[in-house]
C-alpha cells in the first residue's frame, strides 16, 4: 500500500485539513438523544460516518469510548474501521498504545496491516517507555504502509511539566521530535509522525526536521485558534491534519448538519494553513 | 470492596511476593506447542491459571497479547478476568492505558469497578500526558477499591533518557513519585502505585514517600537480581509484587511444573525481601 503520509496528503488536498474526531463519550451520546449503550454507540457511528463521507478524508475514533462497552463496543469499532476504510476514508485509531519489544510488536499486529483485527491507517502511541521501545510498531507500520503518531506535545495542560522537562540540549518534546526525525531520515520514509497541540509552540525547524506527518488537536474547544495554526503550522513540508471532535459532533445528530459543519471547518482550516 | 493495597498485602503474605506475568506472545505459544490463534491462547490461559492457583496470589495478563487476536482474543481475556477473580486471584491488567479527561474516564469505565466489561483489580497506565490528566482513572479506582500502577521507571533501557530528564529539582521519575505521594496522602489512600524496574535505583525515601503499591518487573530475565531486590526494595512500607513472566511460563505447558516454578520464585523473593 502507498505510504500513509502520501495517502494523507492526497486525502487532505482533496477534502481539506480536517480530521473528524469520533468521541462517543456518555455526554456526547446524551446530547444526541442516544442511549449510553452499544446500540447508541452504533447509531452514533452510523450518523457520524454518513456526515463525514464526502466532506472529510480522515477520521479519528477515540478507542477508549468503544472499549468502555467491552466486546460489543469493540465490535462496533471493528465495523467502523472496516466500513470507513472500504469507503475510502483514512482512519487514525486514537488508542495511545505504548509498550516494549514483543509487546509493542503485539500492538502492531492488533492495529496495523492487512491481517490486523483492528486494522487502521494510523495509530497514536505514547513515548514514556522510550521511542526505541516502539520500533517494532514503527516497523509494522512501515511494512503495512501505515502511519504512527507519537504524542509529543499534548493539547492538555497537565502534561506540560513532563513534556518540557530538560533532556540533553532541549526539552523532552524537542528531543523526541529530533529522534523521530533521525528515525524517519534513516529509514528514508515518513512513517512516524507527531501529535502536537495547536496551542503548543514547537519551532518550525524542529517540526520540519521531524520529517513525518502531524496530527494537531486542540483547535476550537481546547483554545487553539486559526491565528495559531497560521503562525505555527502553515507552510510546513509535513503532511498534516487538524482534529476536531466535540465542535464537529455538536452539529449532530444529523448527517447533513455534520457535513455542513465539516465543510465550514475545512474552509477555516484551509484558509489558516494556506 | 477493601482497598487494593490491603488486598495486595493479604495476597502476598499468604502466597509470597510473586506476580505471575501472563504474556502469550507468538514465541511463548510456540514454545508450548500451541497454535498462534485464539484456541492456542485459550489453552495457554487455562494451563497458566491452573499453575497459578494455590501458588501465587496475583497475576498480570499483558493485554496486547490478547488484543492482537481482536474480538476472540479479548473474549479470552474477559473469561480470564472473570475466572481468575472468582477463584480469588488478584488480577493486574497490564494495558498501559493513557489519555486525558473524559477519555481517561472511559478507560476507567472499561477496566475498573463492578460494572466494567474488563473488570480488573488494578490497571497499569503511562504518565506522558501528565498525572493530573489521569485523575479520572485514579478516582474510578478509588471508588471501586481497585489500584493503579503508573509506569515510572520502566525495566527497559530505551526509556532511561526520558525518565531521567531533569524536571524541577530532580528527574522525571522522582517528580512523578513525589506527585503520586501527594495524591495518595491528600486522598488518605494508597490507590496509586508505581511500576519500577528491579534494576532501577530510586531512593528508599522517594519510594516510601510515594505511599502506594509497587509493581516490580525485570527480575531474572531482564537482569534484575535478588541482591538488587534486597538492597533496593526490602523493608519498604509499600505493598509490593515482583512480576515474572517468561521465566515462569518457560516451566510450562504443565500446570504442576508451573506451580513448582512459582513456588521456587516465591521462596527466592521472600528471602530477598525479608
Amino acid at each position: 500500500m502507498e505510504p500513509f503520509a502520501d495517502r494523507l496528503r492526497t486525502a487532505t488536498s482533496k477534502f481539506g485539513p480536517l480530521c473528524a474526531g469520533i468521541d462517543p463519550s456518555p455526554k456526547t451520546l446524551a446530547s444526541w438523544g442516544l442511549p449510553d449503550d452499544p446500540s447508541g454507540l452504533a447509531a452514533f457511528i452510523e450518523i457520524s460516518l454518513e456526515g463525514a463521507l464526502g466532506s472529510v478524508g480522515v477520521i479519528k475514533p477515540q478507542v477508549a469510548f468503544f472499549e468502555r462497552f467491552g466486546i460489543p463496543g469493540l465490535v462496533v469499532l471493528q465495523d467502523l474501521l472496516t466500513t470507513a476504510r472500504a469507503q475510502g476514508l483514512l482512519v487514525i485509531a486514537d488508542a495511545k498504545r505504548s509498550d516494549i519489544s514483543s509487546t509493542a510488536e503485539a500492538y502492531g499486529s492488533a492495529w496495523l496491516g492487512s491481517t490486523a483485527p483492528f486494522g487502521a491507517d494510523a495509530l497514536t502511541v505514547t513515548p514514556y517507555l522510550g521511542l526505541g521501545a516502539l520500533e517494532p510498531i514503527f516497523s509494522a507500520a512501515a511494512q503495512a504502509g501505515s502511519g504512527i503518531f507519537v504524542v509529543v506535545s499534548s493539547s492538555n495542560e497537565e502534561g506540560r511539566g513532563l513534556q518540557t522537562a530538560a533532556w540533553g540540549a532541549g526539552s523532552v518534546e524537542e528531543h523526541l521530535l529530533n529522534d523521530i526525525g533521525i528515525y524517519n531520515r534513516s529509514h528514508r520514509a515518513e512513517t512516524v509522525g507527531a501529535v502536537i497541540g495547536v496551542t503548543r509552540e514547537p519551532t518550525a525547524e524542529a517540526v520540519g526536521a521531524m520529517a513525518g506527518p502531524l496530527l494537531l488537536p486542540g483547535f476550537g474547544e481546547q483554545g487553539g485558534s486559526a491565528e495559531q495554526l497560521r503562525t505555527r503550522f502553515a507552510g510546513l513540508p509535513n503532511a498534516l491534519v487538524v482534529s476536531v471532535s466535540r465542535a464537529w459532533s455538536s452539529a449532530g445528530p444529523d448527517a447533513r448538519a455534520l457535513a455542513s459543519r465539516a465543510n465550514e471547518f475545512q474552509d477555516q482550516l484551509r484558509e489558516a494553513l494556506a
